[in-house]
């Protein structure tokens, strides 16, 4: 069933809202009719099943059927920094890392970032880089649109470090000297609630430098397993690895 | 450093003979001249670094500088069997399923897979699948390339799952109905060198009847956690809780 983020607060005295673009993927696309049903997502993450009740010319009117009361978000909030990619990469990181439970991401450019950041283009990418986050947040019934933004430089990140409960690098020569506990045991200490940030090189890897700095900063470098993980694949498994022991292993 | 599967066994009295698309790899793309290093894997995956000592017009030769000692490779067999899915998602899968250490992947024709297999079409396609997983195995530096098949039905997917020692359904139905112990505990009881063969759906899933029939021929239905994967992630997911569990938690 389709889910689509409100952008009004619920109100018990009035029906549900929807205009713009997700009207036109009700009545276009999905092609929908009055008497069907749709997920509908509130601001305050309250989500339900609704019934659509009118279709007009330009919005969709639907009312609550029944609230959702399971947990779709992680229980910690992950956001993941990625050195800026070649090609289409990070678009891979947002939408995977999206149904992966993410909460924010935060591109930054790499010493060994080969991309150059076009300002001139930056609000063209930003919105489609919105729009992909937001249509998997939909796809994989997320409660929660995590949040994207342009990229910041190392500098940047190493200060924005400092609001994050817990810090970590993954480095593959972490990986080559076997290093393999550092994921293992922050997961296995994070409590509900915290916040986490992990950060990924570019193609090539961070730096030693770039390293050392987030080491000075308290972040954790750790090992990802003994294979070479591409710069979009390593993301995937930390947040896959966070899912298993935080979701599936309680 | 480069990484190359080679087709002969290692013989202590003569250098390592490498033709072919590698040698083209080696000479032509990363423009290589004698001295410089590669590492070389055998037939019987023993891998070691190695270093090119004459370039002709059509071979490279090497001779064996320092074996590999740490292993590369999943301590259990995983066989990813995927629904054939639209696109390109395939590739996606096998891709970056080597990465993460898959060792087979199996498509099957899936009740609800939209895409038909074109028999006349098939070599062509499996030649390629076959060349993205060889690449992304010398890029993850593996011991082993995993095996592709062509699409199977799903009657020759049962048939072929009584060759595993455990045998898994990701269902996101039973994601719904929170199930979310049967993947952690399987990966808590496997013992090493053990083998594994996990079942995921395309698009729209698996049928009920599908279902019905892996769980009569004794799979355990799993839940991957509570947001919906589409059917390019779950394997994805599934093969980094894997590696957390049998290689970081460890």
């Amino acid at each position: 069933m389709q889910r689509y983020f409100i952008d009004n607060r619920y109100s018990e005295s009035s029906p549900v809202i929807i205009t713009g673009e997700d009207y036109h993927h009700i009545v276009r696309v999905m092609r929908m009719k009055e008497d069907d049903h749709i997920y509908v997502v509130f601001p305050d993450q309250s989500s339900a099943a609704a019934r659509i009740e009118t279709i007009s010319s330009d919005s969709v009117e639907a009312v609550v059927v029944e609230w959702e009361t399971d947990t779709k978000e992680l229980p910690v909030k992950v956001a993941i920094a990625s050195g800026l990619p070649k090609g289409d990469k990070l678009e891979l990181i947002f939408q995977k890392g999206t149904e992966l439970g993410a909460d924010q991401f935060i591109p930054f450019t790499a010493d060994r970032s080969i991309v150059k950041w076009d300002e001139k283009k930056a609000k063209k990418k930003l919105d489609r880089w919105e729009k992909i986050v937001k249509e998997a947040a939909e796809q994989s019934h997320r409660n929660v649109v995590p949040s994207v933004s342009s990229p910041v430089s190392f500098k940047e990140l190493l200060t924005l470090s400092k609001h994050f409960d817990h810090t970590l690098v993954a480095y593959e020569e972490e990986a080559r000297t076997g290093e393999k506990s550092n994921l293992s045991r922050t997961l296995g200490s994070i409590k509900d609630g915290e916040s986490i940030l992990v950060v990924f090189g570019p193609e090539g890897g961070l730096t030693e430098n770039e390293v050392g700095r987030c080491r000075q900063e308290g972040f954790l470098i750790c090992g990802l397993g003994p294979r070479i993980l591409r710069t979009e694949t390593a993301p995937l498994y930390v947040l896959s690895a966070m899912s298993y022991q935080l979701e599936l292993m309680r």
